[in-house]
């Protein structure tokens, strides 16, 4: 029977954050609180139910606020042939303790067809790629 | 005669981010508003003399709303060697669009003095850490 639950097993992926499980001090760059910038760079991302999408590749921060606006995740490829980089509004996705990644409660399908560039390109200097990521995600933009 | 006005000449040093000046299209991943997480790291740090201290070697972020909380500086040192690692409340940071980089408004004196770790240390693996910070910095840190 189908179920929303996440299987412990199957989200048990390598790669997937740990936070210092053993107690043995290992450098994790993070607190139960704060990650580490470079540290959220390459963290996974599921779907709602616990399917593993992709990973972050970096997240576009306002200079002046501090506040984080996109994370452009990278979804596919292989050795970085044929990855994509789609920006999201950070407000949409949801940091899990359980998962130690972030879920993104969008359908799949929809993000596929979302604004995005591939991963040797810099999306962001096209100056209307902005509005087309805010325009795609209607009232999940950020208002800064 | 000394003059607290940046020199122009100065303060235009190697590693100063440049805003594709030349408008020829490089990959810049950064809007006038928005910068990439992993441009971020690597950003040069100036007092408010306009003097060159640093850069920024990471920044610690809140998982949950996405806020950057920490800017971890990194100073002195050559090649890693020597080099101190010192976590400052974000907002005490000011981005200048002028010298495409960072301007502390703290005593560099005061800096000296302040938590760090060593540069390959992780400072936030001890719980008093963070607490540590706030104390030295009062006021100007995060209430979050």
């Amino acid at each position: 029977m189908p179920t929303d639950l996440p299987n412990e097993r199957a989200l048990r992926k390598p790669g997937t954050l740990e936070l210092d499980p053993t107690g043995e001090g290992i450098a994790i760059d993070e607190t139960p609180r704060l990650i580490a910038s470079n540290k959220v760079e390459g963290t996974a991302v599921y779907d709602r139910t616990g399917r593993h999408l992709g990973a972050v590749h970096n997240f576009m921060v306002d200079k002046v606020s501090g506040q984080a606006a996109y994370a452009v995740l990278a979804f596919g490829g292989f050795l970085g042939l044929g990855e994509t980089h789609h920006p999201l509004p950070w407000k949409a996705l949801t940091y899990s303790t359980e998962l130690g990644g972030y879920v993104v409660d969008i359908d799949p399908g929809l993000l596929a067809g979302a604004p995005s560039h591939g991963a040797g390109e810099d999306g962001f200097a096209d100056p209307s790629y902005r509005a087309r990521i805010e325009t795609f995600y209607g009232s999940r933009a950020p208002t800064a």
